[in-house]
C-alpha cells in the first residue's frame, strides 16, 4: 500500500487489522470515483478563488484529474488495494504528477466532506435514473392502457370479485410509476445541498469559496451547518434508498401479478421468452425468472437499508461505522435500478391471453352491477346488496364484461379512465 | 356483536376465529373513526350530487355524522368489540337513527376506500404534526444558536478532535429538522390524493361525484385509478412512517449526544430535573431516563415500517394482510410524535456547564487550525500537516477557543454561522 | 399517582413528561404481573434463608402474593396508573398490607433483576406454548399425510412440474413444524437461566441465596454474571423472536399456498366456511381472510424483532431504552402464537377438491419421469433429458399420477414417504 | 457462455436480460464450490450403489472432481461468466474430461437439491467458526478475570451506579460468548439434516441411496421430505444469521463500551495502536476506527438476515427469488466473522487505565451497599433506601472500592465471580 496519508513516524500496522479496517473499501470507491474527481476539481476552483492555489496550480490540478477520470474510464488506471481508499488515490496521483501542487489539493478538507460530497453527487445521479426508469414503465403503460381494454377478472383477496381489464390494470401501474418518478425526484431536490466545505463536521480556518463549489457541481443550495453535514451522512442514504424501495414495492407487487398471471392456472399472460428459463432436471418447464428475480429485488433494497439504518445510533459526529453505508447502498441501487430497467421492455412485449380472461369471468362477478344499478332505482343499498347475494348466480343474466366496463363510469374506473390526467402529470417528467 | 354487513343467511361463526379475524382492530378504529365520519360526510354530499341521496337524506345523515362524532369525542358513543369495525358501526348508527338514508349511505363505496380515505386524513393530520414538530424543534435550536455560543469541544471518532461550540452545535440540528419538516412537508403533499370512490379496487357503475368529495375533504388531486388505490395502502403508510423515521434518525443522535453529555465523565449539560428519574436500588441514581427513551423511540417507528412492508410481498387487489397496517402506523406515529413534542420544552431548558466543556478543550486541538494557516502562509498542507502532527502538543500555545471558532470563516462554521439563512428557510414553515 | 419508590423530597414533575416517560407500561405491565408476583414469592424466600426476613415475614409475604394474584386473575386487583409500574404495585400492595416486611421485600433487589425474571418466566412460558402448538400442527399434518394421498401438481417457480400428493405436502409442513418445535425448545433451553439475584447489574452486598431462586422458579441453572443478566436482556428476547419467527415463516408459506389453492383458477381446497367472510360492497364474496391475516401474522413478530434488536446499540449496563423491548415482545407473541392457534384445527378441517387437482396434472409433468427411466436404463442423463425435452407433451402416454407417485421411491419422496422417522421425532415432544 | 443445462433449440437469449438472470450469481458461487464439489462426490457415490454409474465411472468422477477441487484452489480453475453457474461449470468440467459418465452425474439430482445441500455444508463449517470464534474470546475474557480485578465505575443510564471491576466486566463478556457458542453449537446440529436427494422438491423414480450421502458428507441425518428440503431453504439461512447477530449483538455492546471508554473523558482504555488510524485533516487524531467498524459488522448481518427474511414471503416450492439468499449469507458471516476474528486478540491487549478508573469513583456510588447495610442491620430496605439518599455523598467515609467489591457476595458478582462454573462451561467447547 502507498504511504498513508496521516500515517506518523514509527506506526506499527498489522495486515490482518488493516484488512479488516479497509474492508472492500476501496474496491468500493472505484464507482463513486468519478463523482470524487469532479468534486476534487471544484475543490481546486474554490482554492484558487481564496488564493490557496495558483490559477496555474489549480489548471494544472484540473488537467490531471481529467486525466485520471479519463484512465478510469479507459481502464488505464486501477483503484485497487495498493491505496488506502479512493480519496487517497487522487492525491497520490496529483502529488506524483504535479507534487507541492498536489500536496496543496488537500487543503481546508477532509475525507469527510470529500466522501460526503462525492456520495452525493452518486446518489443525484441514481435517483435521476430511478426517475427515469419510473417514467418510462409509466409510458409504457399508459401506451397499452390506451391500446387495449381486454376484459380481465378484478380480484380481491385473489377471489374473484367485478370485471376489471387490462387497460385499467396498466393505468394503475402506471399512476403507481408516476407517483415513484415524483418521489424520485423530490428526493433529489430534498438531498440537493453541497456539503462539500464542511471539513471533519466544524469547518475550518479558511474562507472556502463554498458559493463556486454549489455551482460548480450543480448544487442547488448549500448545506449550510458543518455539525448537519455529518447527521446527513446515512440519513440522505436512507431517503434514497426510501425512495428506491417505493418504486420496488410497486414492482414487486407488478411481478406478483404476473407470476400468477403466468401460472397454467390462471393462464392470462405469455412473457417473451427470453425472461424465461430452464430446470437442470425437468425437460418440460419454462421458468418465469426474471419475473420472480425483479420481485426478489426489493430484498437487495430493504437490506441496504437495514444496513445503513443500524449504522445510525450514533452520537452526532463522524464516526467510522458509517463507511459500511457505501457497500449499502451501492448494493441497493445496483440491484433496484438494475430490475426496474428491463420493465419497460417486459410491460411492451408481454401478451395477454383473452380468451382465459374471459373465461374466467364468471357470473357472480356482476352481482355488484346489480346491487348498485337496484341502488340507483332507489333501493336502500344494504336491501339490494341482500337481495343480490341471494341472486349471485344469475347476476350475469343478459350481461357482457364489455357492458359492465364501460358502465363503470365512477371517474378513474373503466369507464373513464382519466388517461389525460396520468398523462398529463407524465408530462411533467418528459424532456 | 351486531349482525355483520356481508352475512348471509346461515352462514356459521366460531368465536374463537372471529376474535383472531377482528384482533383489535375494532380498537384502533378509534383512533380513525372521526375520520371515517369525516369521510362519510363527504360521500354522502356526492351520492347527493347524483341523485343516489335526497338532499333531505343527505342533510340527515350530515347531521347524524356530526352527531355521532360530538357522541364519540364526549365518551357518549364508545366503539368496542360489539361491532365489526368502525365501519360497520358508523353504517349501523346511520340505520339504527334514519332507517333507509342509512342504508343507502354505502351505496358506491367499499370498506376499502373507506378505510383508505380515513388512513390518508389521519396520515395527513400526523404528518401535519410532524412539521410542526420539527418547525419548533428547529426554532428553539436556532434561537439558542443565535443566544449562546459557548466553546464546546468538537468530536469524530468520540475523539476530541477540533474546537466546536454550543451555537453551532444547535444550528446543525437546526438545519437537520427543517430538513425533516421539509420532507414531511413534501411527504403529505405525495400522499394527498383522494382515494374515496374507487370502491374495492375497481370502481363501480355509478358517475360518483369524486370531485365534491375531493374538495370537501381538502384533497390537493384525485388519487384517479381505482387499482392504484389499492397499491397505495401500505405504500403510502411506509413513505409517512419514512419521513417520521429520518427526523427521528435526528432525535436518535441528539439523543446521544445528550446520554454521553450528561455523564459524569463529559459533564457538559444538566437537564431540568422532571426529565430524569431514580433507581428502586440505588439511592444516589438520578438517570436521563426520557433522553433514553427519546433515543428508544426511534425503535418503534422502524418496527412500525417493518410492520407494513413485511405485509406487501403481494400480488395487486386489497387482502386482508392490509389490515394490520392500521395497528402499525398508530404504533408508529404515537411513539415518534410523542418524543418529538417533548423536545423543544427540552432543548430550551437545558443548561450548558460552560467550565466543563472549556475544561476539556486540550492544546492539541488547535493544531489542524495551525495546519491550515501554514497552507494559507503556502507551505503544502501534506507537508504542513506532518509539521503539526509532529507538534500537536505545543498547538495550543497563545491560543483561545474563542479565536478558533472566531476564524473558522468556512461558510456555515462557528465564525459564519449562516443562521439568516436557515431562519429564512424555517420562515417558510411558519404561518 | 402513588408515591415513586425513587423519589426524593422536593423533586418536581411534570405530568406531560411523566406520561411519556410511562408509556403503556403499566398496562404492559398486567401482561407479567403473575410472573412478577411467583419471582416476588422465590426472592422473600431466599431472603428469609440468609436471614433478611424472619420466616413470618416469608410467610405473610407469600400468602398476600398469592392473594394478589388470586385478586388480580379474578379482576379485584386492577393495575393502572396509579402505580408507576407493575413492581412499585406490588411492592406498594404489600407495604400497604404488612407494613415493614413489605418495605423489606425489594431487599437485594432492583427494579432491573426483577423485570428480568419475570420476563425469563413470562418468555418460557411462551416458548411452551409455541412448541405445544407446532407439535399439535405437525401431528394434524401427520395424521393426514398418512389418510390420504391425493395427486396433487407439483410446483416450481408456481409451474407446472412433476406429479406431487397431499400426502408429500402434509408431511412436508410435519416436518417443518416439527423443526420449529425443536427450535422453540433448544431456545428455551438456551434462555432457562436465572437472572434473579443480580440487582442492577453489579450484584449485592449480600450472600442472596440464589441456589434457592433458581430451583423455586424452575430454572435450569444461574445466569452467573451480574453484567451478563443485564446483557442478556435483548438478547435473550430476540432468540425468543427469532424461535417464533421460523415457525411463522412456515405458517406464512403454507398460508400462501392455501390462498392460492383456494383462488377460483387453482379451486383445489375448500376452507371451513368459519374461517372465511364477505364484503360490504360485493355480494357474491366469500374470501379467505383468516388465511390471509395467517400470513400477515408474521409481519407482527418482525415488527416486534426489530423494535427490539434497534434498542440494543448501546453500552453495557441497563438504560431505559429497554424498557420498550415489553411491548414489542407482546405484541409479537400475541399475534405470533394467535395465529398458530388456529392452525391446527383448519389443517384438520380443510377439504382438498381432488378431480381439479387431478385435471390440472398434464402430460408433460411425466417428462422427469421417462428422462429418469431412461437414465435407469443406462442413457446418460443429460442425453435423456434432451431427448425428454423434445418429447415432453407425449411423456404421459401410458401413466397415472398414482403410478408416478409409487414409483418416486427416492426416500421421503412419495413412494417412500417415511412418515414412520418423522412420527417418531414428533412422539419427543408428546407427553 | 457454455451451452446451457436446459436450453432447447431455437430458444432466443438477450445478453441485458441474461445479464440480469445471472446478477453475480456464478461469482458467489466460486464460495460454495469446495461444498458442491464434496456434495457432487458423495452423490456419485450414491449412484453407483444403486447401479446408476459403474464403480469405474464413479472413480473417475471423484478423480476428476478432486481434481478440480485442487485446480480451484491453486487458482488453475477459475470459476466466471463462462458458465451460469458453479453447479453448470461442475457438470460441464466432467463432461469434457470423462464424456459419459460427466452425462450421467446428474442423475437423479437437481440444481435444487445441489444448491441447498452446498450451502448446508457452508453454513455448517461458518457456524464452527462462529462457535470457536466465540469460545476463543471467551476463553480470554475468563483469562483477564482471573488475572485482575480492578476498579472500575459500575454504570445504569451511563450514570456511575456502584463499583464494579474489570473482572466482573470480562466475566460478564465470557458469559455471553459462551453463550453465543453454546448458540451457534445448537443452531449447527440443528440444521444438520442431509438435503441431497430430494431434486426439485418432489423426489425422484430412483431409490437414491440417500443414507449413504448422509454418511459420506458427516450429516447428523436425513432432511426426510422433498417439500420441507425446499420449505428450509432460507429458513435455515435465517437461523444460521440469528445465530451470529447474537454474537454480533454481545460484539456491539462490547465495541460501544470501549469506544466510549477509549474517549478522553472516561479514558478507562488504551487499545493497542494498530487497532486505531489517524485524520487525513487533523493532525492530532488517533482514532479507534477497528472498534467502530467492529460495531457496525452488526449491521452488515442484520441486513444479510433482512435479505433473506425479505424473499420468503412466497408459497411453498422452489422459486428464482430465493437465489439471492447466497449473496446475502455470504456477506453476513464474511463482515460477521471477519469482526469477531479479531476480538480474541483486542482483549487479550487493551490496557486498562486504573488510576482515571479509581478516580471516577466517587463516595454516593457507595450509597446502595449503606442501604443494604442497614436493611441487614434490620431497617426495612425502603426506609433505608430513603435514608441513604438522604446521605449520599457521605457514603463514600471510610470505605474504598476494593471492601466494596469483596464484600458484593451475591453469586457472581465481584465478591464471589464464580469463575470456575464459568470455566465448566466453557470446557465443553474445548477439544
Amino acid at each position: 500500500m502507498t504511504d498513508l496519508l496521516w500515517q506518523k513516524t514509527g506506526t506499527r500496522t498489522d495486515e490482518r487489522i488493516m484488512r479488516f479496517l479497509a474492508g472492500d473499501d476501496v474496491v468500493l470507491d472505484r464507482e463513486f470515483l468519478l463523482c470524487d474527481i469532479e468534486a476534487s476539481k471544484a475543490h481546486a476552483g474554490g482554492l484558487a478563488n481564496i488564493g490557496i492555489l495558483t490559477t496555474g496550480e489549480r489548471d494544472a490540478l484540473v488537467r490531471e484529474l481529467d486525466g485520471l477520470a479519463d484512465d478510469f474510464r479507459a481502464g488505464r488506471f486501477v483503484l485497487d488495494d495498493r491505496y488506502e481508499d479512493g480519496h487517497s488515490a487522487i492525491e497520490a496521483r496529483l502529488t506524483e504528477r504535479l507534487g507541492d501542487a498536489g500536496r496543496k489539493v488537500h487543503t481546508g478538507r477532509s475525507r469527510n466532506d470529500q466522501v460526503l460530497v462525492a456520495t452525493r453527487l452518486w446518489l443525484k445521479e441514481r435517483l435521476g435514473e430511478l426517475s427515469a426508469h419510473c417514467v418510462e414503465a409509466a409510458r409504457v403503460c399508459l401506451a397499452r392502457a390506451a391500446g387495449e381494454a381486454l376484459p380481465l377478472p378484478g380480484y380481491t383477496h385473489l377471489q374473484r370479485a367485478v370485471v376489471s381489464s387490462t387497460a385499467l390494470w396498466f393505468a394503475g401501474f402506471a399512476e403507481a410509476f408516476i407517483d415513484d418518478a415524483c418521489r424520485a425526484r423530490d428526493t433529489r431536490a430534498w438531498i440537493d445541498a453541497n456539503p462539500l466545505g464542511t471539513a471533519a463536521g466544524y469547518g475550518v480556518n479558511l474562507p472556502l469559496d463554498r458559493a463556486h463549489t454549489t455551482a460548480a457541481l450543480g448544487f442547488a443550495r448549500l448545506q449550510v451547518n458543518p455539525v448537519y453535514a455529518q447527521l446527513s451522512r446515512g440519513k440522505f442514504e436512507i431517503a434514497a434508498l426510501d425512495a428506491l424501495a417505493g418504486a420496488l414495492l410497486d414492482l414487486r407487487r407488478l411481478a406478483w401479478d404476473l407470476s400468477l398471471f403466468t401460472t397454467a392456472e390462471f393462464g392470462f399472460v405469455r412473457l417473451p421468452a427470453e425472461y424465461t428459463t430452464g430446470s437442470s432436471i425437468m425437460p418440460n418447464k419454462r421458468n418465469p425468472d426474471a419475473v420472480e428475480l425483479m420481485r426478489a429485488s426489493y430484498a437487495c433494497v430493504a437490506a441496504a437499508r437495514t444496513e445503513v439504518e443500524q449504522l445510525l445510533s450514533l452520537p452526532s459526529g463522524y464516526q467510522r461505522d458509517l463507511q459500511l453505508s457505501k457497500g449499502a447502498i451501492f448494493h441497493g441501487f445496483h440491484h433496484g435500478l438494475g430490475a426496474l430497467a428491463l420493465l419497460p421492455d417486459l410491460l411492451a412485449r408481454l401478451e395477454w391471453n383473452a380468451p382465459a380472461m374471459r373465461a374466467a369471468i364468471e357470473p357472480a362477478m356482476y352481482s355488484t352491477d346489480v346491487a348498485i344499478e337496484q341502488a340507483a332505482a332507489g333501493v336502500p343499498f344494504r336491501e339490494a346488496y341482500r337481495a343480490a347475494a341471494a341472486a349471485a348466480d344469475e347476476a350475469g343474466q343478459g350481461r357482457t364484461p364489455e357492458a359492465s366496463l364501460a358502465a363503470r363510469t365512477s371517474p378513474g374506473a373503466s369507464g373513464d379512465l382519466r388517461l389525460a390526467e396520468l398523462n398529463a402529470r407524465l408530462r411533467e417528467f418528459l424532456p
